[in-house]
C-alpha cells in the first residue's frame, strides 16, 4: 500500500475499519471506567454500614456483580434483542443474543456484540448495586441474590428493551425519549429497591417504639464520600455508553437523534454541581452532597443531549434539593427503612427526569413513526417504569417474606452479619466503641 | 455507500468526522480521568485534617468543584476567549463565549466547545483543590467559596489567556512555553494559596509561642497517599487535556508546536519518578514522597513536550527535594501554616519547571511573531504567573481578614469543624484519642 | 484542503495519520488506567498490614515504582529488544532501545516508541507490586528495592522477549500463546514471590512453634478489598495493552494472530465472575473473593482472545477455586509465609491459565514456523517462566540472607516497621488496641 496508490474502494475499506476498531476502543473505555463505578459502591457501601456489618455489605455487592455477569450472558442480552414490543419476543431478532450464537463469543467479523455486551453487563450491575445499598445490615445474603440477579438480568434489562432500544414500544408509541437511561436504570432500580425494603423492614433500633426515626451511622463517612466520587467518575463511562459511535458520522442517542459529546460535556458537569449546591443548601453534610449530585446527573439524565445548560443546572438544583426531602418523607411519613436513600437518589430523581424532560417537550423523534417527545408520553412511560421496578420487586420479596427467608435473624442482626457471614475482621486492631458519641450541632461557624 | 465506490470528497468528509468524533471522544476521556483527581484530592484532604475537621475538608473541597462549574460557565470561559492581549478584552473573539452563545450548549455544528470547556472546567476545580489544602482546618466556609470562585473561575483562566492559548501576550511577546500548565494551574494555584494563607494566619497549635514549628498530623496518612496516587491517574487525563488533537495530523501543544504523546509518556513517567525518588532521600516518608512525586512532574510540566528523559528525571529530582525543603522554610523561617504544602509543592515547582525551560531553552515557537523560547522569556513569565496568583489571592484574603470574615472563631476551630460545621460525624464508631501517642524515630532499621 | 478536492495519496496519508495519533491515545489511556493499578495496589498492600507496618508496606511499593522506571528506561526496554532469542542478544534490533537512541526520547517522526514503552513500565511496576505484597511486614527497604528491579526491570522483560514478542523463541520454537501475560507477568511475579519468600522466612508469630500457622491480620479489610477492585479497573488498561492497535485494520494479539476487543470484553467479565464465584464458595469472605476474581481472570488470561465465553467462566472459578486452596497448602504444608498470597493467585493462576490453553489447544499461529498452539508448547513454556522467576528470586535472596542483609532484626519487626523506618504514623489519633479481639465463626445466619 506504501508503493502505489490505494483504489477509492480500499480507502473506504480503510476508513471504515478504523471507524470499527475505534468504537470499539470507545466502549471499551466505558467499561472499564464503569468498572470504577463499582469500586465506588463498595467504598460507598461499606462505608454506610456500620462496623458490624461493613464486610457483609462488601461481600453482597461483590457477589452481586459476579452473579450477573453469567445470568447475562445466558439470558439478559436475550431479552433486550426480544423484548422490544412488550411482553411477545421477537425471537428472529434475538437469535444473536442466544448464549450458543456466533455473535456471543470471539467472532472476528463482528466487533460489536461483545463490547456492547460488556457495556450493558455493567449497566446491570449498576442497577444491582443501587439496589444493594438500601437493604443492608438485614437481608439475607440468598435472597439478596435472588433479587439481584431477578433485577439486573431480567426487569431491568426488560425496561430497557422497552425505552432505551431504536424500536422500544416506549418511543414508537409514546416518543419516549431518556438519553442517561434515568428511567430502566435509575427508576426501575429505585422503585425495585422501593418494593424490596416496604417487606423487609426496618433495621432493628431505625425506629423508637413510638416511631420516631433514629439514624443509624455508616462507620466510615469519608470511605463513603470517596465511593461516591469515584462512582461520579465512572459516570464518564456510563454516558459514554449512552451514545452510539458511527464511524465516520456524527454521534446519535440509542434513539437514533443526533447528540454531540459535547453537549452532554457542559450538562453533566452543570447537573451534578446542581445538585451538589442544592443538596447542601438542605443538609449541609457531605453524604447528602454527593448523593445530591448523583440525583442531580439522574434529574438531567433523559436530555442531557438536549438542554441549555444552565436548565440542566436548575434540574440538578432540583433533584439535590428534592432527594433528601424525600427520603426524610419516605422515613418519617412512612416509616420505610432505606439505608442509603437509594429510592430517592434513583428513582425519584429518575421521575423527576422523565417527567421534567416531557415539560420542556416538543424535541422531534426520528424513530420511524414516533410522536414528538410530549409531557403525556414521558409521564406514561415513567409511570410504567415505576411499576416495572416496583412490581417484581415487591411480589418477590412478599413471597420470601411470607416463607421467611427474606431477612436474617434478630440474633444474627443484633450480633452483626460480619461475625454470623464473614470468616474475617474489618478493622481487627481497631476498638469499636460501644456507644456513639453524642454530637450537638448548635454551635454555627 | 456500501453499494457505489464513493467519490474522493465523500471520503475526505467520511475522514474529517472521523477526526472530529475522536477528538471529542479524547477530551471527553480527559475530562472523566480528571474527575479522579477529585476524588484524589478529597482523599487527600480529609485524610490530612485531623478527626474533628475530616468531613469539613471534604464538604469545602466539594463545594469549591460544585461552585466552579456554573461560574466558569458564565465568565470563565468568557475570560479565556477574551482576555489574551493582556487586561483589554477582545469581545469579538469572545462573542462564543458568552453565555447565551450558541455554542455553549448543544449544537450539532459544534462538537468541540462543550468539550474543551469541560475539561478547562476541571483544570478550574483543579486549580481549586489545590488551594483548599493550604487553608484547612480553619478558614470559614463562605470565604473560601468566593476565594475559590474567584480562583478557579478568575485568576487561573486570565493567566491560562495569557500564557496557555494560541496568541497569549506572553507567548507572543517573550516567547512563553509551558506544556503542561505550570504557570497557570500549579504556580498561580500555589502562589494564590500563599496571599491567603499568610493573612489567615496558622492554626492554632501549629507554633509553639517561642515559634517552634509542632507538626498538625493528620488522621489517615493512608487515606492522604491513596489520594495522592489517584491525583497521578488523573494526571493522565490533565497532561492529555494539555494537546491539540486535530484529526489526521499532528499532535501540537497549546502553543502550535508540533509534540507527540510519545514523548508526554516518556516525560511524565520519568519526572514523577524522579520526584519519588528525589522527595524520598530528603524525608523517608509517604506523604512528601507522593507529593514529590507531583512535584516532580509539575518541574518538568513546561517541557514534556521537548525534554530528553533523563532530564526529565533529574528535573523530577530537583522538584522532589526542593519541595519538603522548601516548605520546612516556609513554615519554620516564615512562620506560615500551608497544611498541605500546597506552595512548596504547586507554586514552588511550577516555577522551577518554568525556569528550567528556560535553561534548556532555544526551542522554536510558531506563534506568527513569537520569538523563541528563552530564559528571560520564561523567568519574566514565571514572575508574572507568581504576581497574578499572590496579588489577588493576599488582597482578597487581606480585605475579608480585616472585616473579620476569614477565618472561624477560635471557639470553633477548637471544638472541630465537623462539630460546627457538619451535622454528621465521619466516624462514629471509633474512638479519638484526646493525645497523640508519641513516637520516638530514633531506631534505625 | 478545504477548497480543492484532495488526492488519493493525500487522503491516504490523512488516513494513516489518524490511525497514528488513535493509536498513541490508545495506548496513553492504558498507562493512564494501570496507574489505577497502583493505587490499588498501594490500598491493598497498605490494608493487608498490621497497624504497626501500614505505612513502611506502602513506602515500598511507591519506591518500587519509582526504581523501576528510570532502570526500565536504561535497559529494560533493550532487553525486551535483544533478547527475544534467548541468551544472545540481537544488538542490531535493539540499537532502537538504547538510552540514547533517537526513538528514547521526543521524536516527531516516532509516536510509538514513549507510548509503547510507557504501557510496557507500567506492566513492569505491576510484577514488582505483586511480588511486594508477598514481603511486607519483614523485609529490609534496600533489599526490596534490588529485587524489586531486578524483576521489574530484568526478569520479567526477559520472559516477555521470550514469550511474548512477535519473535519471541518459545513462540517460534513451541507455537507458545499468551494473550494476557499470564506467563511473563504473573506467573514470573508469582514463582519470583515464592523463590523469596522461602529465603526470607516467615512474620514472627505467623506460626505457632509447633508449627500451627496462626493467620494475620491487615487492619483494614475494607481498604484491601477497595483497592483489589481498583486493581481490576486498571486490568482493563493492562488487557488493552496487549492488544496491537493497527490503524485500519483488525486489531491483532502480540503474536500477530487475529482479535477483537469484543472477545477479551466477555472473556474478561465472565472469568473475573467466575473467580469471584469459585473463590466465594470455598472461602466466604472478600479478601479471597477478590482476589480469586483476579486468579479467575489470570487463569483465562492466555486465550482472552479465543475462548467461548462459558469455558471462561468455568477457568475463571478453577482459579478462584484453586488459589486459596494453593494457598492454604504452601501454608500449612511448606510453612511458607507469602503475606497475601500472591504466588496462588498469581503464580499458581498462570500455570494453570497457560496450561488451560494447551488442553484446548489447535488454534493456528501466525508467526513464521511457529507450530500450532499445543499442549506439550503451553506446558514446556510454563515451566520455563516457572523457573524464569524462581531461580533469580530464589537466588539472589539466598545470598542476601546469607550476609544478613535480606531481613529487619527481630526487634524492629516487633516494633513495627512504621516507627523505625518511617517518620509518620499512619493513624496518629486512632488507639490500636494490643491484642485482637476473639472472633467464634460458629453462628451462622
Amino acid at each position: 500500500m506504501e508503493q502505489t496508490a490505494p483504489t477509492l474502494a480500499e480507502l473506504q475499506t480503510l476508513i471504515e475499519m478504523t471507524g470499527t476498531i475505534n468504537m470499539e476502543v470507545f466502549y471499551w473505555w466505558c467499561t472499564g471506567l464503569m468498572v470504577i463505578i463499582h469500586a465506588g459502591f463498595l467504598a460507598y457501601e461499606m462505608g454506610a454500614s456500620r462496623l458490624k456489618n461493613a464486610l457483609a455489605s462488601g461481600v453482597k455487592n461483590i457477589l452481586a456483580f459476579a452473579f450477573i455477569v453469567p445470568t447475562f450472558f445466558f439470558f439478559g442480552w436475550w431479552i433486550y434483542l426480544a423484548m422490544y414490543n412488550g411482553f411477545t419476543p421477537d425471537f428472529e431478532a434475538a437469535v444473536a443474543g442466544l448464549p450458543w450464537s456466533t455473535s456471543m463469543g470471539p467472532n472476528l467479523t463482528d466487533n460489536a456484540t461483545g463490547i456492547f455486551w460488556g457495556a450493558f453487563v455493567l449497566f446491570a450491575a449498576t442497577t444491582a448495586s443501587i439496589f444493594s445499598g438500601a437493604v443492608i445490615e438485614r437481608i439475607r445474603m440468598s435472597s439478596f441474590l435472588v433479587l439481584a440477579i431477578v433485577l439486573g438480568s431480567g426487569v431491568w434489562i426488560l425496561g430497557a428493551s422497552w425505552g432505551w432500544h431504536p424500536d422500544g414500544w416506549l418511543t414508537k408509541e409514546w416518543g419516549f425519549h431518556d438519553f442517561g437511561a434515568a428511567g430502566c436504570v435509575h427508576m426501575i432500580a429505585g422503585f425495585f429497591a422501593l418494593g424490596v425494603t416496604i417487606n423487609l423492614g426496618a433495621r432493628i433500633g431505625r425506629f423508637a417504639p413510638d416511631g420516631t426515626p433514629i439514624l443509624i451511622k455508616g462507620h466510615s463517612m469519608p470511605m463513603t464520600i470517596i465511593g461516591l466520587m469515584l462512582i461520579i467518575v465512572g459516570f464518564f463511562g456510563f454516558l459514554g455508553g449512552c451514545i452510539i459511535y458511527a464511524g465516520g458520522a456524527q454521534w446519535t442517542t440509542i434513539f437514533g437523534t443526533p447528540v454531540t459529546l459535547s453537549a452532554v460535556s457542559f450538562n453533566t458537569l452543570m447537573s451534578f454541581s446542581g445538585g451538589i449546591i442544592g443538596a447542601y443548601f438542605i443538609t449541609r453534610q457531605p453524604f447528602w452532597m454527593m448523593s445530591g449530585g448523583l440525583a442531580g446527573i439522574v434529574s438531567a439524565a433523559p436530555g442531557l443531549d438536549l438542554y441549555y445548560p444552565p436548565l440542566a443546572f436548575l434540574l440538578g438544583i432540583t433533584g439535590g434539593v428534592v432527594a433528601p426531602l424525600a427520603d426524610k418523607i419516605l422515613t418519617e411519613k412512612f416509616k420505610i427503612d432505606d439505608a442509603v436513600g437509594a429510592f430517592a437518589v434513583h428513582g425519584v430523581s429518575g421521575m423527576i427526569g422523565l417527567i421534567a424532560l416531557g415539560i420542556f417537550s416538543g424535541f422531534p423523534n426520528v424513530v420511524e413513526g414516533a410522536p414528538d417527545i410530549s409531557f403525556s408520553g414521558q409521564l406514561m412511560s415513567a409511570a410504567v417504569m415505576a411499576l416495572l421496578g416496583f412490581v417484581p420487586g415487591f411480589g418477590l420479596s412478599y413471597v420470601m417474606a411470607k416463607v421467611g427467608f427474606l431477612r436474617v435473624p434478630p440474633k444474627a442482626e443484633i450480633a452483626g452479619l460480619d461475625l454470623v457471614e464473614v470468616p474475617l475482621e474489618a478493622y481487627p486492631e481497631s476498638v469499636p466503641a460501644t456507644e456513639t458519641p453524642v454530637k450537638t450541632s448548635t454551635v454555627t461557624a
